[in-house]
């Protein structure tokens, strides 16, 4: 195993972060990382905001469900599917756009995150870790208001992004054989490594609470999936322009 | 700038490859760097299908648009959002598993995609070279027929990956400015930076087939985005169990 592949295998998300800066030409060498990843037909459609202005960054954090290192992050970026940029484009050479695909909507989303996982490995190369915040989807409509987002613009997630004060372990992964299956699909035994696999969280959890967490993988799957997620995505993806047909 | 960002940023699309094999240990290491990736609420809704069968790479070159390297890559993997796994997870405990929310269609696809990069880093930490294949989804039906795909598990996309038999040239990317804003969105000058940037991508492509490709990049965007877009896409998913509410 080479430094990079350790480095990737012992990702952990981190939530909490020192004082110390990253500088602007830092974060820009990182964006670039973000950029170099492939993009479905060359369309580059990830925009990435900023987000400096702290009371931005406070409400932000209410938005996203309270969470305060949002706030406390070196820097926080939101990564918004960017269809905007392609419809200057069209504009430049008074193409009419076909837009509302839900094709599109897929690369757009899918542009995003491989832009994404470059800019949190270049982070990781430097000692900088950091956080994904679904949690901005919580209350979509009024993020995309307070960055001020076109139409055909949506933030698919945020991250925090800072030199770590905390050392959270490596959290156990679904072994191998479930994940990478060969030339079909097919799930026989799955139930009962999934069952084994169980157990090995079980005791990541109860390690790292102190025996006050003890819940198995396939249990905190079924006890999310009899809730409703986000069911206002649908309604306002749409009102963006994306899902439409 | 460290060696982690100097090969993120030299990342460039590989499709002619070596015979050299790739050994299924070491695909395995590169998997489990994919599983390292975030996942949202840790539902690990990424599964890979590694085709190894002649005749499915084959008639899968044919499925994806005529791209021969699927056949001649060393390893051809088909990521796939899946959430038939977390229906597993919700029998094993007799819960009624809520699918259909557009938010789980996201978390799922984004999933893959974090865990997608994460492999091809790997990869490239390795000296092995590769390309994401989003033309599966023109005949995504098919494919999933194919690989005997269940309910609620959708192919987003293959990756060809070998060691590389070509050295192609990493294409420009679009000016920071331009992608990377601050605290809201705001385009003003991006028309003017389009512009300018155009002419460094109409360079790279002259250079590239010796004079004959001579396309900006906002006019290759006007030209793609009149057609329409794998417009089976959004009945698809929804016969799959997605987007549906």
């Amino acid at each position: 195993m080479n430094e990079i592949i350790k480095l990737l295998q012992s990702h952990r998300s981190v939530r909490k972060f020192t004082d110390q800066p990253i500088p602007q030409d830092v974060l820009g060498e990182m964006i670039k990382c973000g950029q170099a990843a492939a993009t479905s037909s060359f369309i580059q459609a990830c925009t990435v905001i900023q987000v400096e202005d702290t009371g931005k960054r406070e409400q932000l954090v209410g938005l996203a469900g309270n969470q305060p290192y949002i706030a406390s992050a070196a820097r926080f970026l939101v990564y918004c599917a960017d269809m905007n940029r392609l419809q200057l484009a069209c504009d430049m050479h008074k193409s009419e756009m076909l837009s509302g695909f839900t094709e599109q909507f897929i690369t757009a989303t899918i542009d995003c995150a491989l832009f994404a996982q470059n800019v949190l490995t270049a982070a990781h190369s430097l000692g900088i870790e950091g956080v994904y915040i679904g949690g901005i989807r919580n209350n979509i409509q009024a993020v995309t208001d307070l960055l001020e987002l076109p139409h055909l613009v949506y933030p698919v997630f945020g991250m925090c992004l800072g030199y770590p004060a905390q050392n959270p372990e490596v959290k156990p992964r679904l072994p191998l054989s479930v994940v990478l299956k060969k030339d079909r699909y097919q799930d026989d035994t799955d139930t009962q490594t999934i069952s084994e696999y169980d157990e090995q969280v079980r005791d990541y959890y109860r390690t790292r609470t102190g025996g006050k967490k003890d819940t198995a993988w396939s249990e905190q799957i079924a006890e999310m999936l009899v809730k409703e997620a986000r069911p206002h995505m649908k309604a306002y993806l749409e009102s963006r322009g994306y899902l439409l047909k």
